[in-house]
């Protein structure tokens, strides 16, 4: 049954808009921030309330499952007798707030700006698995079924690694049988273009350390005779990565699969107005790896990037110190077919072999993911198109995102399922960054265009 | 008269240990740091606290004398009629005190450990101040008179730069001439032997703001498409200085005078024991310059270092962003006869040639400080080599220091004055640094090298 005109459905949601828009603000009032351990509490409140939204919606087995770090919210509706079985991932964990003091308002005090949702998570990721449970919702309450049979799989550390995820996916392989598996943490192409992304860059995240003496120094007293460990620092950030663009890393591109020239050039026809993106982020100049343009540049190239750096005195004015440390996060975006393990040794051997002398200097690990591609082919790729078409109007583009969702790898390498990124938020939607916004008309046509997809899975019997 | 057994001042000092312990805790306690504008009345309560103290001991015209910025406090004692008048010099301003967590201690709560008193400005400057303040009431409390005239200038700003200092000297010329000048905000040589200082380096201190995008972008979304902020810095930094250690703004070195053969052989046969020295500081390795020693690079070289870097995420964990914007303090110690107005703008643009495309780099001058010279032979310098000799029971070495005291080359250039740079602080006394000391033993015999000198000037006659 493909509801072409499900006016119940539609007509359930018009009713209803108000109290969905209450619950997606309270869920945005949870500071489920992962990767900070005071947090902690807050993560979990966030889990209970999303548990209990999902079981009001009549979704089945809910359980707030416990990974060893933060809990995976699990649920299931499973009576499509003979239809298909979907997994649908998202994350209900955000990224941190600060700078703090750059929010328009404050990040866990939702506010609707015109269209817009304004709010830490609206959009990463909160909006979009509030847009499922509406959905099912919605579908359970006109219809009192769904197309297909649904795994719900919303994980708390997305934001933070996603460390303990394959874990838990290996332990709970017995309910996580599907056919495909649904990602909703993507989102459409620049000038709000309905789009299904088909690969994502994989993440290799690492801190390092730089140590000189057990404190800092006076920089007079002891400058000249002494390394500086923030001098240090920087000569090995500048080190990993050369005013061309390339990563110095030795190795760094040997598993890089090029893209066909097919590939190269159907990305190249992508409506993608360069001066616009440019201006649209705010900076000078696009600088990137040479050889390449921009869309290939920020995702399906390889790069390095400083995430953070610090180390002495930050105030203001002048304290004339050596500090005695200096720290920088420094992650690598990965393509296909390259290996996060392997990259970190490479990483840690070359900043040992740059490494300036008179200072004591550590890389570690701090988390990471695979690459992942998805076939364009796929029913269920195929599936979710005709519903974005049927419900924003137009054909998706399909993209290579620049991001990582780690879970994507993990769905296709330990369940062995064909993954499909069915996002909805808009790019420059400050996602990590102060004043995240999510567009209130995606939101709205998405909570369709999900039921929409399960129709279309269903009538296409993957 | 030169009073080689003066019994009535040792006994007066004796008798009045604990109230002027007492008195230097309540220095100690005003966190009157004046680079962070939130100390200003701070800064302002401890200058009150000064001009107290200063009157009670005797001293007169005692005036807490407005600047522009934190005030100066003057004091004098002009009645030994016919002999030589000195100046006075030292600061009640303190650095900051973070990283606060490596503090044994708060910093403004005085503890005594074993022979050391530990705070923030315990010997940098405070505590040399205040044995000058000590050393005068104790004089005038036993002789009703001081040797020689004198004439304090307190500076509340030393610690920030002395921005304000130049005019302040230039507007009260009237009442500060003198024969000479005495800064006390200098210390002994390693091992704890009584030195004078007879060279300083000046400053020059900048900070370099690379902004990008107005906002942190998404390291998946913008990585590889854009510059990053952090990068650029680090790269800019690391452009400034070679593996060599030689600084690479072009015409750095140019007004460089170099020590004569002789001098250097005069630094080379110090009682210095290098490994010693690196194992007291904590680091693995000394490095600085080739072609010269640790004691030159630490003294009569020019360098540059990074004072503080920031910029990003710096929490627990995994951020994945590209920062907006980067930060560093780079300051360079300078020698005779190197301009700090020049090396500005060389600096500048320097920094400007060198930086990456894809964002906007600025650098700013927060404060700096000519080089200064003293010569071994002058008469003042004589009579405090001899007053140290006497109190602390061996002849004075004399040295080169690393830190700038920008007042010194004030006093040359704007009063005409010769400077002696007599100052009692051991070296390794965490100066900027977490946990301050003073050896309370030097700050004792520095009461009374200080009335000695007073004495070995009236006998010489300057």
């Amino acid at each position: 049954m493909i509801a072409q005109n499900d006016r119940t459905y539609d007509e359930y949601l018009d009713r209803t808009r108000q109290q969905r828009m209450d619950e997606y603000r309270a869920f945005l009032r949870f500071p489920s921030i992962s990767a900070l351990p005071d947090h902690a509490p807050d993560v979990r409140a966030a889990a209970e309330w999303l548990a209990a939204t999902m079981s009001s919606a009549g979704i089945e087995h809910v359980d707030v499952s416990e990974t060893g770090g933060h809990p995976v919210v699990y649920g299931d509706w499973l009576h499509a007798d003979g239809a298909p079985t979907v997994i649908v991932y998202g994350h209900y964990d955000v990224q941190p707030v600060d700078p703090l003091d750059l929010w328009r308002s404050p990040p866990f005090e939702p506010v609707v700006e015109g269209d817009r949702m304004l709010a830490r998570g609206a959009a990463d990721d909160k909006g979009q698995i509030h847009a499922h449970v509406v959905a099912a919702g919605a579908l359970l309450a006109t219809r009192g079924a769904l197309p297909v049979n649904v795994r719900y799989v919303f994980e708390g550390e997305e934001e933070s690694g996603s460390v303990n995820l394959n874990a838990w996916l290996e332990a709970n392989r017995d309910r996580l049988g599907a056919d495909a598996a649904i990602i909703s943490d993507s989102g459409f192409f620049e000038g709000n273009i309905p789009a299904i992304t088909i690969s994502l860059r994989g993440l290799l995240y690492t801190q390092i350390d730089v140590v000189g003496a057990p404190l800092d120094l006076h920089s007079g007293g002891f400058g000249g005779a002494v390394q500086n460990p923030a001098m240090a620092l920087a000569a090995i950030v500048t080190a990993l990565k050369g005013p061309d663009g390339r990563v110095r890393i030795p190795g760094f591109y040997d598993d890089v699969v090029e893209l066909a020239d097919a590939e190269r050039e159907a990305m190249a026809a992508l409506p993608f107005d360069e001066a616009a993106y440019r201006e649209s982020i705010g900076v000078p100049e696009l600088v990137g790896e040479v050889g390449y343009t921009t869309l290939e540049r920020r995702s399906v190239r390889p790069t390095l990037d400083v995430n953070g750096i610090w180390g002495g005195f930050q105030g203001a004015g002048a304290k004339t110190i050596i500090p005695a440390h200096a720290h920088a996060k420094v992650s690598c975006r990965l393509v296909p077919a390259q290996d996060p393990d392997v990259l970190y040794e490479r990483l840690r051997d070359f900043v040992a072999e740059v490494a300036p002398p008179g200072v004591t200097v550590s890389v570690r690990r701090l988390g990471g993911g695979r690459p992942s591609l998805t076939p364009v082919d796929h029913p269920v790729t195929q599936a979710a198109a005709r519903a974005l078409e049927a419900t924003f109007g137009r054909p998706p583009v399909y993209i290579r995102e620049g991001g990582s969702i780690p879970v994507s790898a993990s769905f296709e390498s330990i369940l062995g399922l064909p993954v499909v990124l069915l996002g909805f938020v808009q790019p420059h939607d400050n996602a990590h960054a102060p004043n995240e916004w999510m567009d209130l008309g995606n939101y709205e046509l998405a909570i369709r265009a999900i039921a929409r997809t399960f129709d279309e899975i269903a009538a296409s019997g993957v």
